[in-house]
């Protein structure tokens, strides 16, 4: 008889960098303890997939509007609570240089190393204006569909 | 031997459109591919099912109040995320209809075609002074008992 | 052959104290229904432990910063919704006394009393510069490992 895996499927819907660094931090113990798992990002949290430079793409006016408006990538993204005009994640990252804690960069890219999957949702990609392009590399792409059939068989379903 | 169905079972606490939106599209993706859904509306996620239209009611002064400042129905609650003074949604709402995606209360229309589930918290309408007359039609009204007894049993429990 | 306890495991990340009470009823109302429950407090979620009163603790200067300007204790948490500088949270309280409804703190009372397991996260403590002087007596103190263990044998995983 084999064992079958525990799996973790999280989604994150924020664009904030506290949360992000919250699902990321789960997922990468979740994937040290040898689940299976799925980070589905969605909506703003699409943004922590976003590649650090800008780029010239084809876009009509809202796409660049909203290109423009949102962080890109995940050293931009703000806080979801004590923002203070900005002097919040400044605070956070210089504890979290003190205390020699992962960035959130640094905590996708252990995910990536760990084999944890990557989604990136397609259809709110679409709706705000994003490429393929402009995301990391080695991601997957696909839709609510997809979520599902990983969620319904998770044991740590998450919503972040 | 039966199977069971799947059970997708959401708590929509948030009163922001685009979380409504990702609650409603998770509901309908998991009641067509034939899971029991129940949404569990409450706290501000009450506000997805206020009727567009004004009431006169029996309300006391704070109770009012609520219903005043708060939005009255799925077309007028804000973003999480980039609001900027109003601009966000209707920004959202534009590339929405350019690319054909569905409205929030045409997503909720579907989940009652669909027959997902729409439940009402007792305890917070209540706190919150709203009045079954003010929601919309066709739901059900539960305490916290009820939605314990659909998520324990779960596939996929989440918290929006 | 034994049944095993249902098991009921909330992340609490986020400080706002309409959030925080959504939590905490539904864990105690899964702890009245006999399940195994944890409320794992982590980033913003470890406020509601604080003890009310002012402490003179050794810390740096940016611990300091975030000792003050973090909500200390459960009645000095703000909404998530409709803060409007501080009339909300005024608004709410006035209407759940009015309701009879149970404080926050009540509620966290209430948990401890029907063994809800209360964690703080260490790792977010850490970077906060939270003590344990500074949190409420008799909470259990552990990382994301210990997290994991409870929520992936569990029936109703939820992040709030």
């Amino acid at each position: 008889m084999t064992e079958q895996k525990k799996r973790t499927t999280i989604v994150l819907f924020s664009g904030d960098y506290d949360k992000a660094m919250a699902a990321y931090i789960i997922a990468n113990g979740a994937a040290a303890y040898d689940h299976e798992v799925t980070i589905f990002h969605t909506f703003w949290g699409l943004n922590a997939l976003r590649k650090d430079e800008p780029m010239e793409l084809k876009k009509g006016f809202l796409e660049k509007m909203f290109a423009k408006m949102m962080p890109r990538g995940a050293d931009k993204m703000g806080l979801s609570n004590m923002n203070f005009a900005g002097m919040g994640p400044k605070m956070i990252k210089h504890v979290m240089k003190k205390h020699n804690a992962m960035t959130l960069s640094q905590l996708i890219e252990m995910a990536q190393e760990q084999d944890v999957k990557l989604v990136a949702c397609t259809m709110t990609m679409d709706l705000l204006g994003l490429q393929q392009e402009e995301l990391l590399d080695d991601i997957e792409y696909a839709g609510v569909a997809a979520y599902l059939a990983d969620a319904e068989d998770g044991n740590v379903n998450l919503f972040i």
